[in-house]
């Protein structure tokens, strides 16, 4: 029986992430990684394969990094375990001392009449069926999409781009539900509009119908929808099966059960990525949420404490740190939003800037930038950020992210020292995290204080 | 005689931002702002107004922040000064409780023969100086840059947009002295060169040569540059006459004296911006350094201390942070260069990263992004950042800003959350700034650990 020290399951970038880390933590260990699929691909580049990439080909995630850093790739399917040794479809038997599953999620197939027709397709992270959809999707003119998380609206923009009549509809009342506030929600909204979509929310698909293919989607409201083609991507659900036949305790819904070092409830197994159960960073209580910000940094942490668990190295819970971009806007979230503050009863203060990404503001290429954040009320530690903006707003939103990690308040803010340039940001004088920061300021500094009684 | 609570001397982004904290901190005192010029200019613009703008108007710092704020704007010259009042040129007297000096910086003129021949002229930060040196760029072929400072290589970046011939010069070894190591240094100009740049570093001119107009340059190295016109940038220096006026202290090199809340050797007067000193961060040592990061976080914190220091608002000493971008590479730099570790004597560690700013890198658009972060080798605290890539190099060095602001170590920075996405950062694998830290941390985490005897 051959044997690793370490053995990664699945191979999707948090599976990759963790490996990685082992390797540099670990120099001396064994590291191998089992994996289905002969090829993985780029989770996030996916929507991208029908434009702006000329192939599914394009979206594969390399074996380079494994290789770089001595990692064995085993194409294979774990089957059963015994107590330090798995045992493969194929029969190959492979000891282990540590096991990190990062099984990722599949797509959620919603109970819809008629889904199983023709012309339906779920959008999956498949090679093969990626493939076949790319084709559909070129001989297509007009395309419902049902469901407008990211994966949704970047589907929208990316076949907009590609001079196809798209049709999205939502089930909630906004796009980008639980992701963004309303008015954020509203500007991608427009933008989609803008180029062409046409945007339904509030209502969901109540069935496809047509003779042999699907042809038409029946809405909530009655309306009907028609369609060459109908792509469904309503949310995403851990891959749990592994963890089942590996006897690790786990959470149909949140996903494999893990403490804030990643290990599962067998001292030898750690998961990590779309598979692992999240914490919010606010309240401790689970998050249905799939990030590449969450697994890079589960994989990343996992890799460095599966001999010896190093303190430094736990994970705070999940702070939903992501960017998108549809057409010519970009939009970025960190941490909480207003609705989600609501929702928690947290007491809180919101400052908001709008300015241009350029400046003066004459220069070519500006954009817009409409920025809002969340305060604390009492401790005035920043809490959340939104921004829409041009393509900065990446970049932009990972400082946000760094200033909520690192508890940062409205008066440390203030006084930071910000690099500014005409070409690259907004000016000195109109910069929106500081300006939306003295907004917040502004609002309780000069409140008369109320003694309580 | 009329009397404010705080008048500002100087109308550049400086006074602005401390007229717009004083307004924020103090909303029942009376704020004017005093300037020379009818139109103050926004300076990091003004390489801008020579093509990307259509006209130096264009570049006009607008009067609307410091209306929307209430404050007078007062057009006229401070020249001389009772206890609590001064007296302007056109015989007015003004009252005053605390001023603030933000008198700027202007351009250093190089004792080079012939400088004063027609066809030479000196970058200035003057409306009127910069419309008839606009009108000669237009008339020019050749034009000649001498300096190759931020201002110098932003001039021949946008002389070549607009078809210009350029020759830059730079007396020292490389371009961007003193402000970027070699290696990014060396992209700049080879991005200026692969644009149709002339550049010779490390010979400065000599003498200026020409019958009635000037026509050439004369090198160290006995070069003659021919050129229609040669446009002088080698730097900035302090305006400090109207702190002599003012009767506080001084000094000729770095500026007016301040402590870290900008207080003057006079209890009533503070300063901010290019004409006060700045100390490193690093080494409380005096800077010459002229930079909007500095002077906007000056201008805040001055604001806000004026009738009442606040302990948590003092300055710590500049960064040096800033962006700036030619051709297609925008640059990036905060904190120490490995240049300046060496001479301070610090023992440090460097992490390098090489990626692309897409995911997968066959995106449209895909740039490359070189990074290389400077942390202490013994605290593991981030120290400094240099970074050349695509737009998002202006938020992404404001990023690394905070890191090293909040004393962040590589260990902390290589557990952060970090958003990313295929169209606006590199791939969450190949983010920049972990894979810089990790190997950072990868230099010294294997090594012996030698027990000092």
């Amino acid at each position: 029986m051959k044997k690793y020290d370490v053995i990664i399951i699945g191979g999707g970038p948090a599976g990759v992430q963790a490996a990685i880390s082992a390797r540099n933590s670990y120099p001396e260990k064994t590291i191998a990684l089992i994996r289905k699929e002969k090829t993985a691909l780029i989770p996030c580049g996916i929507p991208y394969v029908f434009h702006s990439l000329s192939s599914v080909d394009d979206d594969i995630l390399s074996d380079t990094l494994l290789q770089k850093h001595d990692v064995d790739i085993i194409i294979g399917e774990v089957i059963h375990r015994e107590t330090k040794s798995i045992i493969l479809r194929n029969g190959e038997k492979l000891g282990f001392d540590k096991l990190v599953l990062a099984t990722g999620s599949s797509p959620v197939v919603p109970p819809i009449p008629g889904r199983d027709k023709p012309g339906v397709y779920i959008l999956s992270k498949e090679y093969d069926q990626l493939v076949r959809l790319r084709n559909a999707v070129q001989s297509a003119v007009r395309i419902l999409i049902v469901g407008s998380g990211y994966v949704g609206v970047e589907l929208a923009d990316e076949l907009l781009k590609a001079g196809k009549s798209v049709v999205v509809v939502e089930k909630l009342p906004t796009l980008l539900p639980n992701s963004v506030d309303p008015e954020f929600s509203n500007m991608v909204r427009q933008e989609l509009e803008r180029l062409g979509a046409e945007v339904k929310t509030g209502t969901g698909v109540k069935k496809f119908v047509g003779d042999d293919c699907a042809t038409a989607a029946v809405l909530d409201d009655d309306h009907q929808v028609q369609f060459d083609i109908a792509i469904v991507s309503v949310g995403f659900r851990p891959n749990i099966e592994m963890a089942r036949t590996l006897g690790v305790q786990l959470d149909r819904k949140y996903g494999v059960i893990v403490d804030e070092y990643l290990r599962t409830s067998d001292p030898d197994v750690f998961a990590v990525g779309d598979c692992a159960s999240k914490r919010s960073c606010y309240t401790g209580q689970y998050r249905q949420i799939m990030l590449a910000s969450t697994a890079m940094s589960q994989g990343r942490l996992a890799g460095a404490n599966l001999f010896s668990i190093n303190v430094l190295k736990s994970f705070p819970g999940t702070l939903d740190s992501f960017a998108t971009k549809v057409g010519d806007l970009a939009v970025g979230v960190t941490g909480l939003t207003e609705t989600r503050a609501e929702e928690m009863g947290a007491q809180y203060i919101i400052g908001r800037a709008e300015t241009v990404n350029r400046h003066p503001g004459k220069l070519p290429g500006a954009k817009k930038v409409i920025m809002k954040l969340i305060f604390a009320r009492y401790s005035h530690v920043l809490l959340g950020a939104q921004i829409v903006g041009g393509e900065s707003v990446g970049e932009g939103i990972n400082m946000l992210s760094v200033m909520i990690q690192k508890k940062m308040t409205d008066m440390e803010i203030d006084t930071l020292q910000i690099g500014t340039h005409p070409l690259l940001t907004p000016s000195p004088l109109a910069y929106a995290v500081i300006t939306a920061t003295v907004d917040a300021i502004m609002k309780w500094y000069h409140e008369p204080i109320s003694t309580p009684s």
